[in-house]
């Protein structure tokens, strides 16, 4: 196995919850993606990462100071999904969002919803990982968790161990 | 809902798989860890990135050129997971590791393997988010994902969507 081809076999393999980010673009336009690499950072201030490429349609738009929602998806909503990892053009196109106080697109339905802003962005290669601090938030815990693993989207099973 | 209740909350609700990731101290000691924040970072070059506590003991066996390897638990690695995040002087204790070729500890049984190196550290309050390079690695298609979500360690369900 070539090393990439084993990152690629082995992160299809690895499961990973459904997160999709969306902010406001310099020139005022709703931006958003996907994101399956939302990770916890530290509890203490509350700041979570994620990964993002630096030619990605919303990547000016994750600058530091920058505000971000970070959305996490239910088991019911793999079309948001799909829809907004689809073209940058259309992802918006639709009644999955509404604007939210402070004039941000925010996806209803969802089972969690953290206001956040941008306090680091580190660029390294063709990508950048960037790190945000929450600022507020809420959860649903009446809708199931989604999980992306093996190139389809899948509920959570039994608990096991 | 405080920030940092939010922030606690919605990363509870948030699926993730399950990694161990372990490398060789300065001082020649194996050290690992199991993280719930591995992810793709870029396809090409193939990177992954990880966050990590600067008080953690396998810290300062994460500078920039460390190798490190990278470990998808499966299903059935429940113990492990709970070992490898256990107390920090008996994570080694057992049969579940063996030296690879590099030196460093490698754990049986799992989903994936990656060989990798640290290419950036990026130190954000007491914390740090580690960028490494893939370097080679192996999978094993025979055994389930591990996914841990709501502070439980769950299989993976049906394909949904």
């Amino acid at each position: 196995m070539t090393p990439q081809s084993a990152f690629l076999a082995a992160f299809s393999l690895h499961p990973a919850g459904v997160a999709v980010i969306t902010a406001v673009s310099p020139e005022g336009a709703n931006v958003g993606f996907t994101a399956t690499s939302l990770a916890s950072f530290s509890a203490e201030p509350p700041r979570a990462s994620f990964n993002i490429a630096q030619h990605a349609s919303s990547y000016s738009s994750v600058s530091v100071g920058s505000r971000v929602l970070l959305h996490f998806l239910a088991e019911d909503q793999v079309p948001i999904a799909q829809k907004m990892a689809g073209p940058s053009d259309s992802r918006f196109d639709g009644d999955h969002w509404a604007v939210d106080t402070r004039g941000l697109p925010r996806l209803s339905g969802v089972r969690a919803v953290l206001d956040a802003h941008v306090v680091s962005v580190t660029e390294v290669g063709a990508n950048a990982a960037v790190i945000v601090e929450i600022d507020g938030g809420d959860t649903n815990t009446e809708c199931a968790p989604l999980v992306y693993v093996e190139r389809r989207y899948h509920s959570v099973g039994d608990i096991v161990g």
